[in-house]
């Protein structure tokens, strides 16, 4: 079965990530994109500045760029992917919904709300109820779904995996971040090149808050955060894609790497047309996983993870996921295949 | 008052970076240069792939490169510094200190030995006097004293510093090193370019090691090791120069950050020809350190720290130092400095 | 109709790329892999360190690695991928030739001698009755082609397309080379990043003698050199993969760079399984190709060109190549296609 | 003999490095810092986002920045250095010079205007009593000179000892420029790593319009430009500073290299505080200049050239500058020296 779908920001680095997903895509038929006033009435081919490494889809190329307004988005779209600047999420995201539309989005505005579900849906797919909630509070005949900050995204799998294994109490994790998770024009070249920055501004504090909620439970009613202490550091680096992760995880006891790895591998996959069989691959190579050679595992939808060494009461080990694919886009798809799944379209 | 060096091991990348201290130091005058049997016998400027980015300097250039042996090196060169391979030093730097020289070296042989002192001496000056028990152990006329691997010297005052104000019970720290810790050949191009390295064969323990050495006391007759719980993780990125690391320092209770910034900015720096005043720059900004930006603050020597961050009974921060100067050869140049100081040669 | 191959020196950075190519290919069945004697006897898998940024084909990965010697190499296999270093494959290729085996490789030396095929096969399969030639005068059972240097590749079939319609005086080309074409460990890290390297040791040489020979005349019985005035600057820059060049073509004539243009776009492809079509893509953007962008274009085996400007007396533009695949491993295999069509195997 | 001099657009990435040369100079005295409205008003610690690898000076950073404006300007300023957008120079300059102020610029606007001299004044500081013409058209009290573009500096000494040794009949010139040629934010970083650009809008015709009138003669009138038949191809490449360029010098003559180098080796600096001695260093090692180890020769104002090569009719080779220091901010200081030592300050 098909749903019609539409892009929200469809230009950016994320849409065009999107883009990519959705031509073709074995439920999702692609009708609508939007952007910026000024890109509105351009074809994609115009409006885009592509900068993918293979060339635009021509059917996607010729369709015409609406304008990010419930006017101008067809009224019998089944879902709207939306991948804008927070600010504009903010704006436009609440009153899309309350206008009937259903928005699986990569924006990092109402994350954390009470009433907004936050999915990786490997990790916490029965959150999703959280939209019945959503609907009898706001009144909306729409929907509003978030998936987490792309760092996050990267080292929640293996943190469930683990919360489950055995009991997770404090997680300090830094992060070796690639430049396309600043958007195109995110990170000069001139302060990256040769150098590295130790701070990403707010990035630290949606780890440590996106996360709590992620592994929180959900009882039908609201979701109770998770009471780990997660502190995070998150740098950028010279990489193009890929987010990397030294993550030392506390569980309250002592753990062989053996038994964290095997927690971490068998942690189950879902089957969802964009989720990877399995989950999370780990490797045996005590250098792996690195960005450039292991991004792409899995179509850049896996969590690669590795290094694992012992630690009084815990685990260190290194994780890491294609920050565009399975950190952004990707996920937005992947909740939207939920979406489809749980009969919200 | 002149001393005469030398230095073991002149071509190599910490070779260079040794003769670029050396010519001129106001203490040192450098007299011989050895390097492995292949370059014997060339003139300097032969011998070594010069790789800095400024002219050899001509009167080092036209010296005889020596035999990396007893024989081959003047008797009367007051001291030597070591940058040669670890399975060399091992192989000839006991034999040289029976002979009679005195060595600071950077190799990472025998740091740990309990009868030599691995010394920084803004941190642990008092530790060069573990040579009194060498001396009388191993029956040598000459010494020999080490400084740490360059990672482990880029947190150590840092942590040297929290611990004198609060006191230090663990450390979690993930590292972000330049390709020149490897050496000039160490790591591949396409190795690392748009990549990063998750681990560096043995520097994790070196870290955990060296570090609770340095940080331990001395008594007269032994160091105890300090008992902070010590687990790093270390990672290769595409910088040339610079290690920044990300610290999470337990300190047993809660801190504020000005407080712990201020431990670190107070932390007394020695009175020696190549010690920055002051030892520790921190940075209001919290996107700094960076290392293009800040490796060469106090001509390569300080060491720089930002981005502090409460955490619970703790604090998380960053630091960075510049690999090959701080962290190798100028470290070894400052144990030079040490041993004039103290009488040792 | 299947041909059973082989690939001597299957470990390094384009015998890699041989494997990627020829798992699967609709002609060739892969069932013999050659290293060095060290590698002999170890499964695929522990023999290579493989470096591509997928996982290692499962079916080549068990099988097991054999000497580069004739003796360890199956008889019956129909053609042999040379990846050799030059001085190997300058020891062992004639021995298997006469030994019977038919080679296609990339391996630079015999690439100029009178009696060796140098072929792409869209710009000059006619040459490779040269075998003809090579079996009479040297009694051999098998035979050797050759495909040219990976930057060479890159610029010929853009001067075959001028030369075709035009006439070609004289070319001066500058190039801006990716690492990968120096093998995994051919430039270190410190020499590249934030640099460029403004020589490749004997690649000008290379450029300006083996083009001259591919867009030479055979008449059946030897190649008459075409008599171009080829000039060339070959520099390393800090890409992975994909060869930019620069090029200036003196054409005797004046010519809009519509006509250029057009002559490139035109010039037919081959329908062997790896020729793309077309052969040359030209860009309307003047500031493409760019090696990261456009090097996978046709699977990695097409040329792109863009920028043409007009000169007194001809045209300057920029080509691009992926060098591993269209100018290393993708070139052998090509080859490979245009001696099963041709009868050879 | 000390002058006043002033920065426009002091807190640009050129402007940051005329501050570097600026505080201290042997000759200038800054006193006067102006920047866009936003910044007016601000410490230079507060407007300009500094980003040099050095802290910036103490005296410098507590100035007040100025509006770019003559009401601003203190009237008794001697000099202005310009590193003004040219949108902006071309708005402000002319009416500064009106106003009395001598302006020595490197921004792009008014270089080809027959009456305003552009010099490099190791090779054509005769150009400069242009201004006398100048002063007469236009009737100015001040003065503008400009210097040309980084990529013609680089290159324009080395053509200048060609032609006065020979005779230069043309050039192609293929560069690798770096980054910071652009601009602090001008070069995003996910369009460079990995990649190379081979375009730069306007900057092949600046190299070829501003080369051949800095190469013409000057008869006290007017400038008639030289005659060479100059083609660039301009690329950008992921180095930080330093342009490496590719050149091919027709000399209607057959040339030695030794000859060539000679010429280059041999041609005259200047007595001018900036000037470096020898102005062409000359590398032997066929694989230098390289950016990174030599943009710093002569304090980054010196050229660097090698690779010399015979070719039919003339010679081929390579030469490098520091893009912002020789070639922008230095230049402009040069000039000012110049100006100065010429009696026009």
């Amino acid at each position: 079965m098909s749903h019609t779908v539409g892009i929200l920001g469809a230009t950016g680095a994320v849409g065009q990530r999107l883009v990519q997903l959705l031509d073709p895509h074995p439920e999702f038929d692609l009708v609508a994109l939007t952007a910026s006033d000024d890109s509105a009435g351009k074809s994609y081919r115009e409006a885009a500045k592509w900068r993918l490494d293979f060339a635009i889809p021509d059917a996607v190329a010729e369709m015409t760029v609406r304008r990010t307004d419930a006017d101008d988005i067809p009224d019998d779209v089944d879902l709207l992917f939306s991948s804008l600047p927070s600010s504009v999420g903010e704006r436009v995201e609440p009153g899309l919904c309350e206008a009937g539309y259903v928005v699986s989005s990569n924006s990092s505005n109402d994350r954390t709300a009470d009433d907004v579900p936050l999915v990786v849906p490997e990790v916490n797919a029965d959150h999703i109820d959280l939209l019945e909630v959503q609907r009898d509070e706001r009144g909306w005949d729409g929907a509003l779904v978030k998936n987490p900050n792309c760092s996050t995204i990267t080292m929640v799998p293996t943190l469930a995996a683990l919360d489950r294994a055995f009991e997770l109490d404090a997680v300090r994790v830094s992060t070796l971040q690639a430049v396309s998770g600043a958007g195109y024009d995110g990170v000069s070249s001139m302060e990256i090149i040769d150098n590295a920055i130790p701070h990403i501004g707010g990035e630290e504090q949606k780890m440590e808050s996106e996360a709590r909620k992620l592994l929180g439970g959900f009882d039908g009613a609201a979701v109770s955060w998770h009471d780990a202490d997660v502190a995070a550091s998150c740098n950028r680096i010279p990489t193009l894609d890929g987010h990397l992760e030294n993550v030392w995880a506390d569980l309250g006891e002592d753990v062989t790497t053996e038994d964290a790895a095997d927690a971490l591998r068998e942690f189950p996959s879902l089957d969802l047309p964009s989720s990877p069989d399995p989950l999370i691959h780990v490797f045996e190579e005590p250098d792996r996983p690195q960005p450039r050679l292991d991004r792409m595992r899995g179509d850049g939808m896996a969590v690669t993870a590795g290094g694992f060494r012992e630690t009084s009461g815990g685990v260190q080990y290194n994780c890491l996921a294609h920050n565009t694919l399975r950190g952004a886009a990707g996920a937005s798809v992947l909740n939207g295949e939920l979406l489809a799944d749980s009969g919200y379209i």
